[in-house]
């Protein structure tokens, strides 16, 4: 079985060799490691990846983890098994390029993950979910049934044993009654090279300020709008002959390869998040 | 002699078939024209390289433009004889990147322009003038003498005949006295992807935010601290491992790339301004 | 009614001038215009776009336009109503994600087509065509029935009315019994930066030499292999700690973008092809 | 004082358990560790940096190395002391601005050499040489005067202790006899997109194929011309309206900015040559 560990803790000395060493005390053998110390924030991160020829209990390794070496050195850390699929719910309003690019992954195999469910609130979108034979629930939302249709949501994540959310092109904003129930673990695509353009209409807003290149950027879902930590960016270049509708089309394919791009990251556990950014590993 | 004239005016029928026929009277060739519209606005653009076997009175030349076309359609329009070299004066301060790459593509006949002075509020760069022998004058600029100093700038680029200004790093805000003077003729480098991070410090800013690419811009100076009309942009790839250092040395390299673009853009008249915005021919 | 005309022919002086002058003369207004000079072949190009106010006879039409102008000339052209949509014939293999990527953009009305059927060598894929809904077909191709086969295909294209093939990742190569009939008519996706790596398993080659950066390139089919003229180019960059398969997926996001560009430009009129290169207008 | 451990060895357990422990043993701390694995080819590799508070016995350290660790693993291995700046030879022919970026940067600080010489086979950019203070020499090479040429140059190098050569658009080929000195210390720029373009004059081929996207490529020299392991490569996009003029200015911006890359990161000891490709370290 492979296994995935995510660690931070304060920069100090002898890290990597006391986690070698345990994984190896456990008959481990590891195939990737890759570290980062944030020098100002004397903080260090790692992710490591080990194979095991037998099958662990992993209670009781992540046991021995806490006794041997996570105590000692204060670490925060998560381990993966790269056996188990995430569950991924996925938010959508009208647009439906994310999605197919999302499904069409999944569908080929590229994407590992299982989808229980479709939400939005629309029903443009319903044939999409049926094309792919995956439910899909219609939760509309207006200022007064707001909070009704959060508890909705909250229900259906909590019953489909959601494990994270992509917001693919959902256009509404989630309120912190969903993000604390998922913390760092809701991925939304903003249709602009942030932090410039925040909010709606960023293609407008490009426009008008005549820029020479558009962007699309991938992040975590925080509470302050738009100003999640950043998992991926892309852009494009535009000219004085694209309108307003060129920024459009063009943005949509950089919006779909983006949020792609975040999606697998996440799910492949290549992402932590310190100080309202990313660490992305390779 | 080739002659490029670019034009703007209000949307009508029959400019392009008016103008091409007025070069065709007067024994021209086309030898470019590019045109845009902006359909919102509803302005006519157009950019025109023709070649005369002859050398023209330009002056009768234009007074004929003006009465057999320009007038008809309310055009406002600029002639360049495009053997003329215009003369270009550089504002530094202390980083010697885009002035080295601007002398070495001067240097090696790639920007055709005459280079009458380098200016800079410090003495750090006198150097690279003398290595490459050309005139340097030193006017400090503090809070007190500011106004001053700007009146010795005037002076010195009135006397030199400069066409136009390249801040090729200048930390100072360019105040209206000189914009008013050099309308659309001084070009800026922004050391950011405008509009992210206006002003001092974009580097640190960009490094705070957690963003995965970062930027430059070069702009025509307006009143508005790094708003004017964007010329061209260009963008670098970062990660968590860069630190605001890295984001420096990577920054360079895109300042120095995305000011002789626009530089070379502005020298060969293929830019034109209107809203706050620029139309950028081929 | 809009209508695009594209135009080749020896340069010469006046060409733009007659051009524009027939349109004006036929009720119509230029609302976009680019040309170009091959100086080193000196062919002039130009691609028009008009609107009239009135329905055309666009018989009547060409005949004036041939009379009045382009016998003149000697011009090689061709008039397009852009209220008419192109049938796009699409062959595919085993991959679905350029498939995918067609269809959902045909689906949003980003890609004005109709598609009358979806043809491959094998069945996989019979499942995307059904979630579509656009007919599919089957003919296996081997070296033995390789012709029997190209009967069959080019019985399809003439009974479906089909003006232009897609070939989104269809393995087999086209022989010139269907090239014959749809010159500069059939849209290959090569995954690979052309001329680097033509034929088969370019990734596999691309990761054999150690490359830093992987492409795409999707181009006009001709008689030699992967030679043809391009349309559309795009790259990604990679690095040692990409496998094989790292560069498969990268280039699948590549293909799937660079083919939908390219039909995109060729549905539009946008594409002319001249001594195996193409000229692509704004 | 900081050490720089580039090692490589088959692919084995305990690897970075062993050589962390070695490091922490001799009183240092690991403030960067990186580590890759050929899965295909069964190698390991790994960069450590190690900061000590104490200056260390190079040559005992070394020792202590051999027998604590690499013996064990059958390790190749180099330390660099990050306090010594390597010398830099750098050849050039007649183009300047590989050499004024490389020279710019080296006044700036940003790239950490001593530059010896600078070696040409034509007296052009020998006031180049002068501007920045280098002693510059002239050494002719015709086919028959080849072989002593290189006798000269090799004289050269030896007399100036030179580490490894840049060539910065030197248009010899450089033979096995200076190879075999400098095995992977001779960076070369190729402007093309390796592989495509191998050879003399790639832009004019470049223009003849009609790409929409043209590069350079940087590359430690092998006996195999514009063959060897690949270090930097980056791209520019072009157009039907771009004339082999216009190919080779952006290709200027393209070599100068990829040489330069090429060259920090081997200064900086994040290059690593296997099976004629790198490992990049970040």
């Amino acid at each position: 079985m492979n296994l995935t560990l995510l660690i931070n803790c304060q920069d100090q000395s002898g890290i990597i060799h006391s986690v070698t060493g345990f994984i190896s005390r456990k008959g481990g053998n590891v195939i990737y490691l890759d570290q980062h110390v944030d020098k100002q924030a004397e903080v260090f991160f790692m992710r490591l990846e080990s194979e095991f020829d037998v099958d662990l209990n992993l209670d009781t390794f992540k046991g021995e983890f806490i006794n041997e070496v996570a105590n000692a050195y204060k670490m925060k850390w998560n381990l993966y098994d790269e056996g188990e699929r995430p569950r991924m719910g996925i938010f959508v309003s009208k647009y439906n390029h994310c999605l197919y690019d999302l499904l069409s992954r999944h569908n080929s195999g590229e994407l590992q993950v299982d989808i229980p469910f479709i939400l939005s609130n629309h029903t443009d979108l319903e044939y999409v979910a049926e094309q792919f034979k995956i439910p899909f629930f219609h939760i509309p939302v207006t200022k007064e049934t707001k909070s009704v249709a959060e508890q909705e949501q909250l229900k259906l994540l909590r019953d489909y044993n959601v494990d994270f959310i992509v917001l693919a092109r959902y256009m509404q904003i989630i309120s912190s009654k969903i993000i604390d129930v998922f913390p760092n673990r809701i991925i939304n695509i903003h249709h602009s090279f942030l932090p410039a353009f925040v909010g709606a209409k960023p293609y407008h807003a490009a426009f008008e300020r005549g820029v020479k290149i558009i962007g699309a950027t991938s992040h975590y879902v925080t509470e302050d709008l738009d100003a999640g930590p950043i998992i991926e960016q892309d852009v494009a270049t535009v000219s004085h002959t694209h309108s307003v509708k060129d920024f459009l089309a063009k943005g949509r394919d950089l919006e779909k390869i983006v949020l792609s791009r975040a999606v697998k990251l996440h799910v492949t556990h290549k992402t932590m998040v310190y100080n309202n950014k990313t660490v992305i590993f390779s």
